[in-house]
Order: C-alpha cells, then structure tokens, then sequence
C-alpha cells in the first residue's frame, strides 16, 4: 500500500473514526483501524462488533493495499503533523507515515484477526443531515447514560412512507419529542443507543442528505462513502402520546433566553437539591431559590400568562437543559397540576413539518 | 454600605481575589471577602493567615461601611450578571447584590471575627509589571509542586540596589535562572512561593511598574492600591552559579520551535519513560524516539553544531517546557558531558538586561 493524501483531510477522518468507536478497547486487534486503498481513494474502517464506521477520503493511491495499524496513535500522529501533504506507505512490519524530513512508523496489526466491519442494512427513508443532527442532539440528551434500563440509554426512530420521522427519548424525569419531514421508503419503528447515535448524526451533518439503514437487529446512517452501523436496542419504550398533557392549569409564553438566565443567575443560590421555583404573576414570573445557609435569590421575568397561578418547582438542571433547546425563541409552557409534566413547545406554529417538544416533570414544592 | 459599580469591573476583581486564596477553605470566615466601602471606591481583602490579598475597585459610595460575605457565591453571582451596573446593600442580615428585576441575597458573616489580612512589608525596589510576570511565569514553572521538600517549590528572588533582580528556581532536575533590569533599592534575597507567586505577577501585569516589599518573614507585590502579601519559605536554594556549565561537549544552535515541533511529533512515539533522543550530525539533529510495541519515528532538524557529536536524551516532557520557554526565538544548547546538564539560553545576545538561563539534566541514553 502507497497513498498520498491532504494531512487535514486524512487527520479528520481518522480523527472522527476513533471519535465514533469506544474510548477503551482491549482486544488490539479492535483497537485497530483498516485502511484500504484503492482506485476511489482511501477507506478507513473500525468496529467493535456493537457497531461499525467505514469513512471515505479522497487521497492519490500509488499501489493498493490494505493494512491495520492501531488507530490511536495514527490519529494522534496525523493530527500533530504540520506538512500539507502525508504519505502513508508499507515498509517491511511497519505503516510509515511520511512527510519531507520525518518518518513516522506504525506497527502492522495482523488484518486477517479483524472480524470485518459490518454492511448497512435495507434502506428506510433519507432526511436532511443538519435539520436530523440538529434535533437528535436535544431528543438525544434527555436519554439516561445508566445502562441499567437501557430502553432509557436510547432514541425511539419511528416513521413511514407519506407520513413524518418522530425520535422520542425519555429518562422518565424528563421526554423529548422530536418529528421531522422525511422522504420515508418503509416503515420504521427502531430503538437506537443515543450516544452513538449522536456523534453519528454529527459526522453525518456535513452531508446534505443522509440516508436511514434499518432492519430487525441493526440501524446505520449512510452518506456519499461513509456509513456508521450500530445494533438495536432489544426494548422499547411505551407510546410518548399517552404522556402528552390533558389538564393545562395555567400557559405562560415566555422569551426561552430570559427565562434561562435567570433560572442560570437565581439557581447559584439554590441549596442542596437544585430546585428552583416558579411563582406565575400578573405579566411576569418571579423565578426564586434560597435557603438559610447560601441567602435567597430572585429575579422578575416577563410573560404572558393564561389560567390560573400555580408555583411549579424543577430541577434546576432540568428546566435549565429544556430551555437551552429552544434558545433564541419564544416559548409556551403547558403546566399541569401536581407532578404531572410541564410540556415547553416553540411559541411559533409548526414550520415546515419540524416540530420539538419538551416534557419537564416538577416536583412538588415544600407546602406546595 | 451601599455603593454601585460597574459589574464587570466589581465582578473579575472579585473573581482574581479568590483565585489568589487556596480553594478549599474550612473556616468560613476564611471563606469570607472583606468589603469595605469608601470615599476612593470598594476595597476586596481576603486571607488564609498565610497569604493576603487586597485589590482595589471603582465604585460609586453612597453610604460607608464594611461587610464579610462568602467569597465565591459573590463571585459567581457577579459573574452570572448581565445587567452593566450592580449595587451592593446592606439589607438587614444580607448583603443584597441588586440589578433592575433581580435581587441575589447573601447572608454576612461576622466581620468581627476574621483575622484581618496583613499590610505588606517594607519596600525594596520597583520592576516592570509585564516583563517580571513574564520572566516570573518560566522561572516558576519549573519549581515543584511537591511540599516534601519545600525549597523546590520557591521562587529565589534576589537583587540590590545598582545591580539586576534574579530570579532562581529547581526541581533538581531542570534550573530556570532570569535576570531583568530593575530600580532596586535594598538588598532581597527571599524564597518565595511559587504557584501564589505566579498568580501574583499575573494580576500585578496589569500595572506597568510594580513594587516589590519583602522583610524576613514575607514578600508581597504592590501595585496602585492593590497588593498581595505571602509568607517566606524556611529554606533557601544552593547557589545556581556552580551550576553553570564548565565543560561543554558540544554547542548547538536552532530554532526553538522548530526543535519543540519535532521533540512533540516524535514524542508521540515514545515508550513508558518518555524519553527522546537528539543525535547531532553535521547540519542537522535527528529527534527520535521508539519501542517495540509503539513503532518508531525520527524528524530531521536543521541547526549549527560545533564541537563532539553527542546523542543525549532527555525527558520529553523537561525538553518541550525548555524549548516553549523560548518560543519564536533561536537558541543555543550548551551540552554537557554525562548526566551534566544541558543549558538553553537566546542565542541573541542579552538585550537591555534580560535573560533566561534553561538547564535541562538529561538521562543516560541506553548504550550511551
């Protein structure tokens, strides 16, 4: 093998493999990266047999060849280099990675150990990357990181021909909805592990459209060479519409950034369980937090407000993530009584089919 | 008290206030700021009885007084602030920290009770504001963090009148020796902190001249009406002047950047103790490093050589600090024979009075 390639591109895209695969691995040989090199350039390709990622480059190929070198510290090495242009070339047992006045030799893994990196399954439907990334990444993050429900750990993908994608996550405290347009060729109802499926969306942003891979055991995300595939979730969660609200105590319309700062500002003062409190007024939110200890704090907040004048209180952590979401924009917040959610929705009506909602769930104020 | 000023300004001397003080502190008035307001605007003191910090704020006065408050919760809540004037109150037990629509309460604490933050000693001379702390950010970088044995963790400062400051500290493997131009007006010879010391000179940059007042128990830096006082180390350092080279094996002169590049690159190929190598040739160095396991790499460095052609080696990590010390500028390296250090100076001649003095103790190369 003998490529010549760009050293940003190469760095990149090797950089974004190792992104997209664990942090640790302790078999070597999944430790290692596949590089091939062929007439369309140059292929690098990992797993560790939960999931696999195949990422194109463009590079001029000398000699075709495929090798496995530890992806690492290849990343580290093209990452630090300054040269604009790299070589990368089979010298005896070692990958060398050359550039005028320095050479940078990688030990050959044994390619034949590597168990191959599986293909995407049957095409579903394809989206629009950015638009997909961008709301992935807010459903994405209510998901819990415990791995001991993991129905929790994933986004729900349902859609189908004629009718719109939907990405539901939950960590029961919280339930994200996401629905978007897309040019569905199947049906499709699969749970997806978050996490991965985040950084995927991420690299796939770069691409206009993205193209969704789905079978009974595996989900992958395909743009131009590249391709991510991970397996599914074996539960599901229940149906999201249940939980949607029924009896709206009171609808305040809100700035989301004023609401946000001040919740960010009061919320320093906020003792032991982060809980911060909404008293609904006349045409204003009195945001407050205290206690003995750390002194009290308030802040006066603007709003529209409709029904009557509960006093919901949150997780600051909570409420704080749920209005990041909705940054720059107006926002309503549909509160329930008790300890049923509070539902935050754009203020502006459904664009284009695009549509995210937020559900909060309070808890119950002291004397509340 | 009542006073107001302008936030940013109240809210980074505030911040640089608790930066100077260790960030765990038990006793809570330790914990505490002093505030005290008067005709020449707001002055923030804090101690740990080790060290005392007082800087100096504008603002607008409208009632005198003095108040104990917890450091941090003010800084964060000054730093959340959005609104371009704050106003501090006394309000019963609180210390109110108001802006338009938002009221942040601290409880006080008693001001009766804190130890007061001691007035620095007499006065020794004067430097320049950025040109020490720049000096003063290399010399203690190379001091060590480990209390075991506390000379290494100083800053020996030492100058008179009619002669330079210097400055001196050593980890017993790497020696940082700076001399500058300044109007000395007693003899000092004092140890000196480091890490408090750094921070010291990072506030202190932003005056132009800054005085230095030491005595036998403390040294403190003053600048307008904002000073920093810390007690002395107990022991003192050898004198770094039988240090110097005697007999120099070979003398190299390149680029600092051009080395610190390769050394960084290369470095990434190094195996469990970290080490690079440098062997002189005729014109060039070659920088490499390597192991069974990693691979190897070399870089080829262009440079002046005169003298032996040894191949020393180095820490990698001791190596990179010596050469960013210098960065953009060429060097000299004075090598040594054997375990004998290695000392990096400009290789400009010494300009107005300036100098940096870099000794770099290398490590027996295997087979060396």
């Amino acid at each position: 093998m003998d490529l010549t390639a760009t050293t940003a591109q190469l760095a990149s895209t090797v950089a974004d493999l190792v992104r997209l695969l664990p942090t640790k691995m302790y078999d070597p040989v999944l430790a290692g990266v596949l590089i091939t090199a062929d007439r369309d350039g140059v292929l690098v390709r990992g797993t560790d047999r939960e999931r696999g990622v195949r990422l194109r480059c463009a590079a001029t190929v000398h000699e075709d060849g495929q090798v496995l070198v530890p992806a690492k510290p290849l990343a580290e090495t093209l990452r630090a280099l300054e040269a604009p242009q790299v070589r990368l070339v089979v010298e005896g047992a070692r990958l060398a990675v050359r550039v005028p006045g320095g050479r940078f030799a990688l030990p050959l893994l044994e390619a034949d150990l590597h168990p191959g990196v599986a293909e995407p399954p049957a095409r579903v439907g394809e989206v629009d990357g950015p638009e997909f990334a961008g709301l992935l990444s807010v459903v994405a993050s209510v998901a819990s990181r415990d791995d001991a429900l993991p129905m929790l750990t994933g986004v729900r993908l349902r859609g189908g021909p004629g009718g719109p994608l939907s990405m539901v996550a939950t960590d029961r405290y919280r339930l994200a909805i996401a629905t978007l347009p897309w040019a569905g060729e199947s049906e499709v109802d699969a749970m997806v592990p978050a996490a991965l499926l985040v950084e995927a969306a991420k690299q796939a942003a770069s691409a206009e459209r993205v193209a969704l891979h789905v079978d009974g055991d595996r989900a992958g995300l395909v743009w131009d060479d590249s391709a991510i595939v991970t397996s599914l979730l074996a539960s599901t969660l229940p149906d999201e519409r249940k939980l949607l609200p029924s009896t709206v105590d009171a609808s305040v319309t809100v700035d989301a950034d004023a609401l946000a700062g001040a919740v960010r500002r009061v919320g320093l003062f906020s003792e032991g369980h982060a809980i911060v409190q909404l008293d609904l007024g006349d045409g204003e939110i009195r945001v407050h937090c205290g206690g003995q200890q750390v002194g009290e704090a308030e802040e006066l907040v603007k709003a529209e407000i409709t029904g009557g004048r509960p006093r919901p209180a949150y997780q600051l952590r909570y409420l704080s993530d749920a209005l990041k979401a909705f940054a720059h924009r107006q926002v309503t917040l549909a509160i329930q009584p008790g300890r049923r959610g509070t539902m935050i929705t754009d203020t502006a009506s459904n664009s284009g089919g695009r549509r995210l909602q937020y559900l909060v769930v309070p808890i119950l104020p002291q004397g509340g």
